[in-house]
């Protein structure tokens, strides 16, 4: 249900009558053809044979060189050999679910999540506990204690999963002082993290944060950080390329399963990531150079979805402004249920909330929207659309029983689920 | 251990000075650089942004035109509707697997078998009960005795795994005959066929048989087949393109599954297959014109292997002359262990018999050797290398106790794998 909406999704993708909020696209439009036709020739110049052929599992080294580069911007060291290249970041969710995970182990994440992370989990019959998340990011106590209390009722709590970044749907960002306490309770619990963190290099404002690999790592190899890191967001999800970095023993069992699942990612891809992570631009290599327009492109829709949303839906919605990334969460009044608001929704496209749920129950008030992918009017008309939406379920819901808290002008983040001691199944 | 064979063997091919003759890779060497370029150069003209960008989970519907034009060549009528796009055709065998097998499951395969197929299901917990393979590929009778005795066990059998043609790694096809057995028996005993197609178009000599999908599939669709077709032996690995055709119920269940696995498979990747299998060379389809170069390259250097080694090991090993396809089984007398044989070999690989066992016993004196892949030189030196490593093993082993049967003149197929009953675990 939860991915069968996922794919209507991707389906409504390719229709073009529908604006699209839903989807976690980047903008691909601006990338510069001429660009895409060199670095291809470049590929062409010397490499085609080895483009079209397979390559090892573990990637090519010169493309983990690259993703060492980008770990590197965020402050995390990380010998390249220590990387495993993936057929994106999703394709990390797999495997280590498919490597760490039995039926019936619990997986702890921030609720909500991911919408794609849970059908990857649940694949493996993991359990999906979520805890609440708010302003600062997964509230860590809750994490602990939830952890305290799956092993007293006897259940193997194996992973705690987090997008510290810009949290995908949340948009809230894990303080310092919370990965810390993260680190610290993983290692003391002895559950490994999976970061997973595809926007950190999306900020639009404020200061960066280390990764909590870094912390982990100090002057060695991470022990309790699995990182999942991607090219699609700060470059092009069709390349499918992303990477894991993991402690040596579960790196070489997710290699195994890697093999088993694709033998290896597109060499062809990874040739033309390469170039373009090695061309230059003037003084400094092209993808920062790229990297600094679409940071400005994204914050400026990001402004006009709130400067849209404060216009359109100001007193029956709130929502917080993320610093970076590409998700808003809005929270709708407690009587909306969004999966229905879509289902009414003909012309435009979202995220309901309760697609970041593992129990397809809490949520249903909110909705996830991508601000990044798609340009400002159609952002405009989209916001229209789904406020004409939301005002048509009104009616159809009788008079508003209360409005929901109207953010604080310049949005400031907001509680974003009551705070639970125990996730309800 | 299979599998860590398998990684090494992907790790051999970036050793220059090793000459392997393991992998399934095809020659990609011959590929124009120029045509390259210039197909890369039509997909910037216009589908920049959409290369980069992801794509629907089921595939672009112009790649699955393409995909279904291939198997029209070979005789299977197919809506592009009903194909799902994967990542190579390993995530095929990956999806199926993940889709349809519950820990214990059966699944009934040649014996030998493809190696990268065994992890891929043991991932899953599957148990594989390999059946003994001739002259006519798969003994059928084999395979519906051996599904009377496992559920007479209580065992759950889901699925016959075959590679009706040019089998990997034994060379042999399917005759007609068996494929209609093979089916019935299927259909009878309610359970479903995987056809594992990659490498029916590398046909050297002899008329093509319908595949198995058509036998099934008459005017409708297939019921009891599902067909694995992919673009990495015809045309490049590199791209990771491969697809799937199943039942509907089916290919639903696939599709979330791939979902869940990488979301999609690369856009890019699709745009350039598309852009490949459209283009023209002269009056007809370029794809067709470069498979015919490749048919006769491959050809070439079969013959060329089987002089090497009919000059070199004559009276040592047995071997069959494959109609098409990439691989020569080799048998070595009883004595040998080409498992050892490999560790001794530093300049030369291969792949040892016992990888394409599930037992992981079996096959023990016999190797598989790819004759696709290297120049003519290569292959007479691999062989070369290759036979001085077995004489130093029949030194290390004493006097020669028995020489195995030597191929007839023009290399006619030899039973590979005495007959039995029941496989042994």
């Amino acid at each position: 249900m939860r991915s069968s909406a996922m794919r209507d999704m991707f389906a409504l993708t390719e229709r073009p009558e529908v604006i699209s909020l839903a989807g976690g696209l980047p903008d691909t439009s601006t990338f510069s053809p001429a660009l895409y036709a060199r670095l291809m020739a470049e590929v062409a110049e010397g490499s085609v044979a080895r483009a079209l052929q397979y390559g090892p599992t573990e990637g090519l080294r010169i493309v983990a060189e690259c993703a060492a580069g980008v770990m590197a911007a965020e402050g995390s060291a990380v010998d390249p050999d220590h990387l495993l290249i993936t057929t994106g970041g999703q394709q990390v969710l797999d495997l280590v679910a498919k490597t760490l995970i039995d039926p019936g182990d619990v997986i702890v994440a921030e609720g909500p999540t991911y919408p794609g992370a849970l059908p990857a989990f649940a694949a493996y019959q993991a359990e999906v506990h979520q805890v609440a998340v708010d302003a600062e990011g997964m509230v860590v106590e809750e994490a602990a204690a939830a952890i305290a209390a799956l092993r007293s009722e006897g259940k193997r709590v194996k992973l705690l999963y987090t997008i510290p970044n810009f949290q995908n749907p949340a948009g809230v960002t894990l303080s310092l002082e919370r990965r810390r306490r993260l680190l610290a309770l993983a290692k003391e619990a002895e559950v490994l993290i999976l970061e997973d963190n595809p926007y950190g290099l999306l900020r639009y404002e404020g200061e960066p944060l280390p990764t909590i690999h870094s912390l982990d790592s100090g002057e060695g190899e991470a022990e309790t950080v699995i990182y999942l890191g991607t090219f699609s967001k700060i470059f092009a999800p069709g390349v499918r390329v992303g990477w894991v970095v993991a402690p040596a023993p579960i790196r070489e069992k997710l290699n195994l399963a890697k093999q088993g699942a694709d033998l290896c990612s597109s060499p062809l891809c990874q040739l033309f990531v390469t170039a373009f992570f090695r061309a230059q631009e003037g003084q400094r290599p092209a993808w920062e150079a790229y990297l600094d327009s679409q940071r400005a492109l994204y914050r400026r829709r990001r402004d006009v979805m709130v400067a849209a949303l404060t216009r359109e839906l100001g007193p029956l919605a709130s929502w917080n402004t993320p610093e970076g990334g590409l998700f808003l969460w809005v929270n709708l009044d407690p009587s909306f249920d969004t999966t229905d608001l879509l289902a009414r929704s003909e012309q435009v496209a979202f995220v309901p909330g309760r697609a970041a749920f593992y129990d397809g129950q809490r949520g249903a008030n909110a909705m996830r929207l991508n601000f990044a992918g798609s340009p400002e009017e159609e952002i405009e008309e989209g916001i229209r659309r789904i406020a004409a939406a939301v005002r048509g379920e009104q009616g159809l819901l009788g008079a508003l029983r209360q409005p929901a808290p109207k953010a604080p002008p310049g949005g400031s983040v907001l509680p974003l689920q009551p705070r639970r001691r125990r996730e309800q199944r």
